[in-house]
């Protein structure tokens, strides 16, 4: 069986290599005599394993040493309500910006939780084509944080610009661009990222928080959720999730072999100026964002016409060029062209595209 | 390089049968032309495993119609928090059984959410070496729920009996001794296991709650520990821990293979008794739980002096016999024979206790 280009937004694409180093440890890791999902999380080879990706994911994004790196269970959704348990009694109040879907359910979120937050921006209106410009005075001074997804999935956009909160630490959901390009750190107070669209298979999410943030939980939560619980036990308070985190190991590695985070942000670069630039080149295509939101992780586009977008979906599933169908709330089309997919790949999506609008003239 | 005998509490063995399976699709599954670990959770090949995953722990377990199965993110220590937050409110109070750490820390979890929780019994003064004999008027008549922990992994114990509770719904953590022999579903009200011990990697918990329980939601608690969400949801309000549950799938497969629960109980019954025949048979090593509450999955036992235990778990290690040190809260031994563990593995550490026990007298 050969293997597809999957465009799914995650889950999504592994490298092959990765893919195919676990394949080939997965009955026996080394000389352990056994599989890493089968080992004690206290034993000393996945005590190396989880050491070892925090060491890489440390590397590769330049973590600074004020600041815990954790491996959780779940994913970002979880973290949506952990953010304010976690934060929000430092004032009491947290300012959020809405620029997607998962934006809007990290709002809600703590609302659900009975807590004073306030939408302080949103493009709703503009059916989410761009993310908002945010300056400073927009915040309430005595914020405890600003919180923004700096990559919407959904939409296909993404921050051009850090927002700068002043003194209010900003806290990023970056499920969907993490390790694809170079971030400074340390102009965030937390980075959040559920592991399955860059880094590993669902089940894992990475919290990146400045150590300053760790005293603000609140008394009545779930441990579980507690960032400071995790960070002093070393993301082993309980059983991690520790296939996940070997498998971002592996992925952490394989950047680090191509060059590290400025080389994958050049190979995703000319991923997404070969797709954006030919979507640019015609009129049969449309794509929604904005040029200066546009994601290089995510790019949607329409025919303008739901049945021949359906049919593009179809099509192009038939030929290994899978799940670009929008998401269910949006429609038309989606390329989800992480770090993992080829250039190939994109090179093949684009000359189905070419052919598709050849094949099917609109009335 | 061969595989060892992995005696771990959890992570811990998985059968050799469903790992190889797993290796051979890791990269292509089935026609899919990529790894499960890859798949869009809202694809057809997904939807027809995790489909396929709750089907077959209904068939296995011959849970009632009347019962959610869900598959949820974090483990067992997750649902500490969740089981009150999606219960409690039925009342207002809970009472608990205390027989080890973790039904401890369930209960404490309770309490540190600010719930009106009694533990009603614990053998604590025992240092945990029975479970409690419980009757029905020991419990608050308006509990909203009794908890207890069915199998207690770290002092080898397990429950002979199934708690009479009347009305009042019994909640089990059955996390290290799930699907190792059948149980009468219908005595439950909420029966939870974390899968990193008989039925998958770490990262995902198997949650069996019965219908008219899903009612009692706190308004202010995280979406993802709502049960009721989840079960809307088909456990994918967001993205499952996809490839845990394809695991478990392989195991739910390999028992129903094997003939069910009635043959795998047949096979773990057939381990535990030449262990525990043999530790009754000397008296080198001594078992410190009572007889009555002895676990067919976690078997315990010390020579009485610890450095000499120490030296056990050593040179079993060396011999291919890993993880046998005991729980770091108690010491000694401990011996965990889930359903993946081979007759030979414990014929090879009977043979080997012999031999340590010849070569190493006690002054």
């Amino acid at each position: 069986m050969q293997r597809v280009y999957n465009f799914s937004a995650g889950p999504s694409m592994l490298p092959l290599a990765v893919l195919e180093k676990a394949a080939a440890e997965l009955v026996c890791y080394g000389e352990s005599g056994m599989s890493v999902m089968e080992m004690s999380h206290r034993s000393p080879e996945y005590d190396a394993i989880i050491k070892d990706a925090e060491a890489k994911i440390r590397t590769l994004m330049q973590i600074p040493d004020n600041y815990k790196v954790l491996f959780l269970q779940g994913g970002a959704s979880t973290q949506f309500a952990a953010v304010p348990l976690n934060l929000i009694r430092r004032t009491g109040k947290a300012d959020y910006i809405v620029s997607g879907q998962f934006s809007g359910k990290a709002f809600k979120e703590a609302q659900k939780l009975g807590y004073d937050v306030k939408c302080v921006a949103t493009t709703k209106d503009d059916n989410f084509d761009h993310v908002p410009v945010v300056t400073r005075d927009m915040f309430r001074p005595d914020a405890a944080y600003v919180h923004i997804c700096f990559n919407n999935t959904i939409y296909g956009t993404k921050y051009p610009y850090i927002p700068d909160t002043g003194d209010i630490p900003l806290v990023a959901d970056m499920s969907s661009c993490i390790i694809s390009e170079p971030v400074d750190v340390s102009k965030f107070g937390v980075i959040y990222a559920g592991a399955q669209k860059n880094m590993a298979p669902a089940g894992m999410t990475l919290v990146i928080v400045r150590e300053d943030l760790l005293d603000y939980a609140e008394e009545k939560m779930p441990t579980m959720l507690e960032w400071k619980t995790m960070a002093e036990n070393g993301s082993m308070y309980n059983t991690p999730p520790c296939y996940a985190i070997y498998m971002a190991k592996l992925v952490y590695e394989w950047i680090l072999g191509l060059g590290g985070l400025e080389v994958m942000q050049a190979m995703n670069r000319k991923k997404a100026d070969l797709l954006y630039g030919y979507l640019d080149s015609q009129d049969y295509y449309i794509a929604p964002v904005k040029k200066e939101s546009r994601s290089m992780m995510n790019v949607t586009f329409v025919t303008g016409d739901p049945e021949l977008d359906k049919k593009f979906a179809s099509e192009a599933g038939k030929v290994g060029l899978k799940s670009l169908k929008g998401h269910r709330s949006v429609g038309g089309m989606r390329a989800s062209i992480y770090n993992a997919m080829p250039y190939e790949g994109v090179e093949a999506l684009v000359a189905f595209m070419k052919k598709f609008a050849a094949e099917n003239p609109k009335a």
